[in-house]
């Protein structure tokens, strides 16, 4: 496998990326072939941070009962016309209507029910005269204020009605939409199935987390990066664990029943790196090689209906290849947002940031009060500066870098 | 318990809400007695999200060993002085040297060893010269360029040395800082433990989610949306589920092994409003009754060193309450922020929003590309106006409000 006459032959370095796809093709054949498609059911109390892949129709109107919008006195609004301080009029006090407990009795000529907010309103009443209107005596109340009829009371239905659609497909559930769901009596919701990622991590060099590097052989760092993402972006992750540089192994790997290859290292033109032709061989190599930078080494294929996307092994390129491509299309299968989930802020320069027309720059800046600062985007440090990256600059296809003092839109890592 | 007599005498109607204690004296509080305590180890490839505790130092160089920065050729640099397209000067391959599968051999003058970036560089070698450089012929190479000592090689130790402080405390840890972690051999790591947050729900009137309402029973719409914030927010949720309006099932319901303790409904001054009493017989109820809208009957105590938040049971009082305190407890215990995680934006008032001074107001609103429109505050339209709201616009306490077409800002209520 490894015979030195392989290594870089011509034919390898020829056809290498002598012609490297722009960044903006590779993202216009994402969002064109990429949607969500399957549906599950699951129960609306947990459907927090899912996304409704139907509509969602009121069975019930809301309040289902007339009730009570303030604390008070359930009664006839005719009894109280004209009652003020100086024009007491006596009511007497049959029963009451509690939330969950309503009264028994119904409200005649000259009587009141005692109610709380939210209760019932018992059967003769019209209208609250709220407590603030009202003196309480040992055995009556006395009216010091009128009402009218319906005053201090919804409707029945007045809040939702029957069939109204209160939440549209594509909706991500917040907390309080869970509320409304439970509220109404629905059970359970159509949501856009989670995504299924599958994460393969090529590399003879390579220790599985939790071990200690030793001597030439490291550990690998991509998969438990690549995991947390794809979770973050709301992915079933699987991970198929270290494959080696054995191009059967990666073959097998491959095929699974995911939505989402995520294929770390082995993804570039050299003799270890069997991914892309074993994709062209199995499946389809669609793009492969990038413009921009890092990341050019990328690929993106099919494999069986599955979208495969070959990362390089280099953590940053892997990171910013996830960011660009894999991210967007993992979110997108869950019905999720297309644009990153992080938040932009505007900074100023403090060194120039160069770059080439023709390639996109993933620069990860570090962000202080003194402003943005580029980190070496390649060389030793690679390890080291994606914790001490803030954020990212993505200096355009078209552009050949900022100079010192631009003002410039950075991508902040930190989630809220 | 329910006995007419009882209903809101004088007494409880007198000491009401007479003073109703300003927000920020509240928020000072809450700033001031709520912290993070508790540290526990998980693995750290499952750590993304989490809060650090303590710093993380590197135990270990990175690079562990002199790697190549550059797929070529391993060679000693002085063989290459001179070499041009036009001065070839001719080497002789003695081997490989690959990720994870070093070379066996050692390099001499006049001699090279294939190599790909990431590779050990091995023992003779001083310099990578870069294939670019290089023209491969069958039994050798010819070197068309110079390499210096150094180039194109990483030290050991030159990414992150060993006895590095790579991670400080407090950081929440992002995907590629749990890479990091575990490139370097961290197999665990210390992180603020999460909050455990009970949620007792008190109401006779109230259906457990999942039920359909039924005549003058309604399903419990705030358990579910507590307990998803609370997820959101880092905790641990524990629901004890719905108690009735009965003081012993509400003590029991408070008395619990967590951090912190959600009591929704029942927390105003009304007869089966026990859960304000109750906490300060057997705890403290530090404060009750907040100058705001909504929320203005909430309470906060503490029962035996945990928080208790006592919040109104109409679902956007309790929701306000949740967010301007609750939350920000929970989020503080968890080592998280104590700023909202909402995206705040600007945009301009469609209609007047009136407040008065001496309340903070916390105003929903609905944000269309034609402004931000204020939602009926209160009113029948509670339930539907949760889900219709995309976010809030706070009034501070010294604001009348906000006048059409005055520029506000809005906290959306959208995560990414």
């Amino acid at each position: 496998m490894t015979s030195p006459d392989r290594f870089w032959s011509d034919d390898v370095r020829m056809r290498g990326f002598a012609r490297r796809t722009p960044v903006a093709v590779v993202l216009d054949w994402l969002r064109s072939h990429v949607a969500w498609r399957d549906v599950e059911q699951v129960s609306a109390a947990q459907a927090a941070g899912r996304v409704l892949a139907d509509s969602i129709t009121s069975g019930i109107d809301v309040p289902g009962f007339v009730r009570a919008m303030m604390d008070g006195f359930a009664v006839q609004a005719a009894d109280t016309l004209g009652a003020t301080a100086y024009n007491e009029l006596p009511l007497a006090v049959i029963g009451q209507s509690l939330p969950g407990r309503p009264a028994d009795v119904a409200v005649g000529p000259g009587q009141a029910v005692r109610i709380m907010t939210g209760a019932a309103l018992p059967a003769g009443a019209d209208a609250v005269l709220p407590v603030e209107h009202v003196r309480v005596e040992p055995s009556r109340i006395v009216a010091l204020g009128e009402t009218s009829p319906g005053k201090h009371v919804a409707c029945r239905g007045e809040d939702i009605a029957a069939g109204t659609v209160v939440l549209e497909p594509g909706r991500r559930l917040r907390p309080q939409d869970v509320g409304v769901l439970v509220s109404l009596g629905v059970a359970s919701v159509p949501v856009v199935r989670r995504p299924r990622v599958r994460i393969v991590v090529a590399g003879n060099e390579l220790l599985p987390a939790g071990s200690r590097p030793n001597g030439v052989l490291i550990v690998d760092s991509n998969g438990p990066m690549l995991a947390a993402f794809a979770e973050r972006d709301g992915a079933d992750v699987c991970r198929a664990g270290i494959v080696g540089d054995e191009p059967e192994a990666i073959c097998d790997a491959m095929c699974d029943d995911a939505d989402v290859i995520l294929v770390s290292g082995g993804s570039s033109v050299g003799q270890e790196d069997h991914a892309p032709r074993l994709l062209a061989r199995d499946g389809e190599l669609i793009f492969h090689g990038i413009a921009m930078r890092p990341s050019s080494p990328a690929g993106i294929g099919t494999l069986g209906g599955r979208l495969v996307f070959l990362l390089p092994g280099n953590p940053v390129s892997c990171l910013c290849a996830y960011d660009f491509f894999a991210g967007r299309a993992v979110r997108l299968l869950g019905g999720r947002a297309w644009d990153w989930p992080y938040r932009r802020i505007s900074g100023r320069l403090r060194r120039k940031l160069a770059s080439m027309v023709g390639r996109v720059d993933y620069a990860r800046v570090k962000v202080t009060d003194a402003g943005v600062e580029p980190l070496a985007i390649s060389g030793a440090s690679v390890l080291s500066s994606t914790t001490r990256a803030d954020g990212f600059v993505v200096v355009p296809e078209d552009s050949e870098g900022y100079v010192e003092g631009a003002d410039v839109d950075v991508f902040l890592y930190d989630l809220p």
